[in-house]
């Protein structure tokens, strides 16, 4: 009984992985969602690839992390925008029902932050906030040692924050969301619309559509000194630091873990952000809060979907 | 054993009370902190009034709210501006030596949240927030029946997160903070300044001098129609209700509860905030979570420092 598994569901894919308590990786696999196969013949090949890591050994519990919305005391999963036709789906209960162990479901943000604070960059405190800075900017909290669910499961989303009330549209709904300003896909969006009013940059001549605009070639173009990259690049960070300033000021964790694609392309993002929170965040003992990278890298997936079944009702 | 005693110390008033378990205050007493007394002396009057309360009383425990900064873990004041002359001084082990039962410390932000959480409007919930909207605006959170402390007790300072980057300085040296936005001080300021700049007011004739200005008048005159006194407190009530969007999409609470001088000014406050806090928090499920008044009013100091007691390192 001393085995976990962690399941980690993406809209594009889907990586199952076999660990010890320690969160050591023994064995894993990985393979495309394809979603329009639909729920049903997905959670077959889950259940299939699974019980091909189980064979012969000694499972305690499975982990499961998946795109919101979701119940995670219930076990289902309602209609993520990723996932279509999973509309109130007993993903929990499929799974339970094959394996006979006990299984655990999490919003994949909130099992990230899970994984890093088990087993990645938290370690070793009891106060923590994860954000994953990639195409969009999610979250998640844990407090005194527990993961802060929030209301139907909510809790930690910390890209949707308004950082300037008369931002940009953010996909949400809501205006100048830090993801509609610091994210990989606002930060692209922002850029398109000064190119398009007429403001040049190197990168013109990198694409042949605006559509192959990235924030990787846009931090790309900043770093060769591009002056409209750089003045788009700077903007993302110097927002993306008044939202940690907020979360700092807000729950004054020991720690902000800062994982995502975006944290890739330039160390000076944690300089600039430290800077900042120091400069906004004035009532809390900012020296003494670690503003650090994650620590798993691409496994945080399948590692914070390994905490969820290692933690299980604890988390 | 049955008896809290709550001692709530301001910079202004200190206010004694003892209360039952049930946070029923039985007896209290206020008198002025007078705080060119110096500490020693304004301790041995707190002592001997609450050594009056006690009298023939079989007391469990003492509470003590006071202005930050300070160590609740032990129990000293470190030099708040409130209170000059407190500088780390062992305000609870001064208490404990004289009357022998235990005696918890904790920033009277925090505590009068522990009020509303376990006597107050939060008595059913397991996950709310506080915020006390006066001359500033402070708050204390408590997440899984917990208060959130925080790194060196800088935990839930929700009035310092920046609402408005380039916005106006605040007491704290950041600028756009909820506080330079919407607190008392923050309001008045604000309309002074536009009334400076040559803006005319209903206001300039009610008062002989600007700094007579406060936000109860301002709240007065845009009641009655005065269009710079409603353009001010409508844009503070704005941002105060991004503030608590901001606050309920990052911990998802099942209740915020509002209080302080601010929220008598107006029932519509809470509409406002409601309706900003439903547009602006698009992640949460808004309509299952409570904006709601503060219930202890003026007791919510004494209350607050007796939860701290009867809670005790439980809290």
């Amino acid at each position: 009984m001393d085995k976990i598994i962690g399941i980690d569901i993406g809209g594009t894919k889907i990586a199952i992985g076999r660990a010890d308590i320690n969160g050591n990786l023994e064995e894993s696999v990985r393979f495309p969602t394809n979603v329009s196969r639909g729920y049903k013949v997905i959670v077959e090949e889950i259940i299939e690839r699974t019980a091909e890591l189980i064979k012969g050994q000694s499972v305690r519990a499975i982990g499961i992390g998946c795109g919101g919305p979701l119940d995670s005391k219930r076990g289902r999963i309602l209609s993520p925008p990723n996932l279509p036709g999973w509309d109130d789906v007993p993903l929990v209960e499929d799974i339970k029902s094959v394996f006979k162990v006990p299984v655990y479901l999490e919003n994949d943000a909130n099992a990230a932050a899970l994984g890093e604070f088990h087993f990645g960059a938290g370690k070793d405190v009891s106060n923590m906030v994860y954000m994953t800075l990639s195409t969009g900017i999610g979250g998640g909290i844990i407090l005194n040692n527990k993961l802060i669910h929030g209301v139907r499961d909510s809790g930690g989303e910390v890209g949707h924050q308004t950082i300037l009330p008369d931002g940009p549209l953010c996909n949400c709904g809501n205006r100048g969301c830090l993801e509609a300003l610091s994210s990989g896909t606002g930060i692209a969006k922002i850029f398109r619309e000064k190119l398009a009013s007429g403001r040049s940059s190197i990168v013109s001549q990198w694409v042949n559509r605006p559509e192959e605009i990235s924030a990787k070639i846009i931090a790309d173009a900043a770093k060769m000194g591009d002056s409209l990259a750089k003045e788009v690049w700077d903007s993302a960070i110097y927002y993306l630091g008044i939202g940690v300033a907020n979360i700092v000021t807000i729950v004054s964790p020991e720690m902000v873990v800062l994982g995502g694609s975006l944290t890739k392309y330039g160390d000076e993002l944690f300089i600039k952000v430290r800077e900042i929170v120091r400069k906004r965040a004035r009532l809390v003992p900012t020296d003494e809060i670690k503003i650090v990278p994650a620590k798993l890298g691409d496994d945080v997936g399948i590692l914070g979907a390994v905490a969820v079944g290692l933690l299980g009702d604890d988390r």
